[in-house]
């Protein structure tokens, strides 16, 4: 598996802008086991995004697909940056969406 | 909901050993929604785990779960320290155990 963890800014005051955007367009992804948007108590404008795919190919290709495309031109202009970023290789736990776990 | 990011490192070449243990003890805890364990694929000794409940009390509540005391004594030994450790505020996404997506 492959998953990311990131942190994004979004522009002053338009968090919750990002984020609905984000819910939006999150869904049954081809090969997305989980995609969890949270905001952070300690910084206003802070968005942690965590993410779990069956592989780096399926994440790379759902930046291609036209609804990622849409959510991620409608979101730019709300987004500041993106602060922190660590790609991982989840192995098992609980909550993956097909039923990989343990 | 409330979430925690965190990166603990493994004892030098007891990651596996570790990860064997969260993987093992960690099933559906009450209030749990998701709990993701990773490897770091750029640092040999480092896990990264993502965890989603309903609130606060749930996660505080599971640390005291017999289960999850047994884990915590077994894998004590092969830690070496906790590097990173964030609380969020989770608000949807997809792959939520008990359906809460979106």
């Amino acid at each position: 598996m492959y998953g990311l963890i990131g942190k994004m800014r979004a522009s002053r005051g338009q968090r919750d802008a990002v984020m609905d955007v984000l819910r939006a367009s999150t869904g049954a992804l081809p090969g997305c086991l989980s995609y969890i948007i949270a905001r952070d108590p300690a910084d206003a404008d802070a968005i942690w995004v965590t993410e779990v795919w069956t592989d780096a190919e399926s994440h790379k290709a759902s930046l291609q697909l036209p609804e990622v495309q849409a959510a991620i031109a409608k979101a730019r202009p709300f987004i500041a940056g993106f602060e922190f970023q660590v790609e991982t290789h989840p192995v098992g736990g609980f909550g993956l969406a097909d039923g990989k776990t343990g």
